[in-house]
C-alpha cells in the first residue's frame, strides 16, 4: 500500500485526453489526465464525475437540456476551474472540457465511466491503463 | 452547479477532526478536514477511504491484522503523506492518522462512512455538516 505523488505520476505520461488510473477505491477510479485543446460534447447518463484541477485553467462548458426537448430550452454556461478547485458534473449533464493551455486534472468517477460518456468517437478510450 | 475552491472552503472552519462535506457524487462525499494531533485507531469494515493532503504532513500508521488473530502476526508501518499526495486505506485496514502540525486533507469516502469507523468514541461525528 503506497501513497501516490500526483506530480510524479503526471511526469510519467504526456498524452492528452487519455486518462490514466492512479488509484481505485470502492467502485471508483482516481484518474489523472492531461488536457489540451477542446474535447467533445458528451454526457454520462449514470455517473457523476469530479474534475479537480492541479495545474492550468479548465473551462467547462455545460449544457442542460433536461428542461425540455426543444433547442430553445437549452441553457448553456461555462465554469472556469483553476488549480485547487473542483467541479462535479452531475449525471445527465452535457459537458465540453476546453483547455486553452495544458491542464492537469484529477478525475474521480465510477469504474464504469467512459471518457466520452454516451458518445463513442475516435477519442473514446476503451481500455484504461494504470500510471 | 458551482465549482468548489478548496482554500476558500478550508478558511471557513477551524475545528480539528470534524470533516465537512464539500461535495457529493454517486454514493460518496468529498469531505474537507483539518487535523492536528493524534486521532484514534479505527477501521472501516466496508469502505475504502482516500486521504489527499493539501497542506502539511500527515503520518498514517497502519496495522494489518488480517494475517492472523494473534498479536505477533500484526504488522505495523507508517506512511508519510505530504501536499499533492494521496493514500487509499483499504477497507478492513486499521489506521491511525497523526498530524504533528496542522494538516488540511480532502477525504473521499462512501456516504455511509463514519469518521471513527467501527469504533464509537467521543470523537465520532454522527451528523456531518456541509461547508
Amino acid at each position: 500500500m503506497n501513497k501516490i505523488n500526483l506530480a510524479q505520476k503526471f511526469a510519467l505520461f504526456a498524452e492528452h485526453w487519455q486518462p490514466k488510473i492512479a488509484g481505485e477505491l470502492n467502485d471508483s477510479y482516481i484518474k489523472l489526465a492531461k488536457l489540451q485543446g477542446e474535447f467533445v460534447w458528451h454526457k454520462h447518463s449514470n455517473e457523476d464525475e469530479l474534475f479537480l484541477v492541479i495545474k492550468g485553467t479548465l473551462r467547462m462548458k455545460l449544457r442542460d437540456a433536461k428542461a425540455g426537448g426543444n433547442a430553445s430550452a437549452v441553457t448553456e454556461n461555462e465554469v472556469v476551474i483553476g488549480p485547487g478547485e473542483f467541479l462535479i458534473v452531475p449525471r445527465g449533464m452535457e459537458h465540453l472540457p476546453i483547455a486553452d493551455e495544458e491542464v492537469h486534472v484529477v478525475l474521480l468517477e465510477p469504474k464504469s465511466t467512459l471518457n466520452t460518456g454516451d458518445v463513442h468517437s475516435e477519442r473514446t478510450i476503451e481500455h484504461l491503463e494504470w500510471v
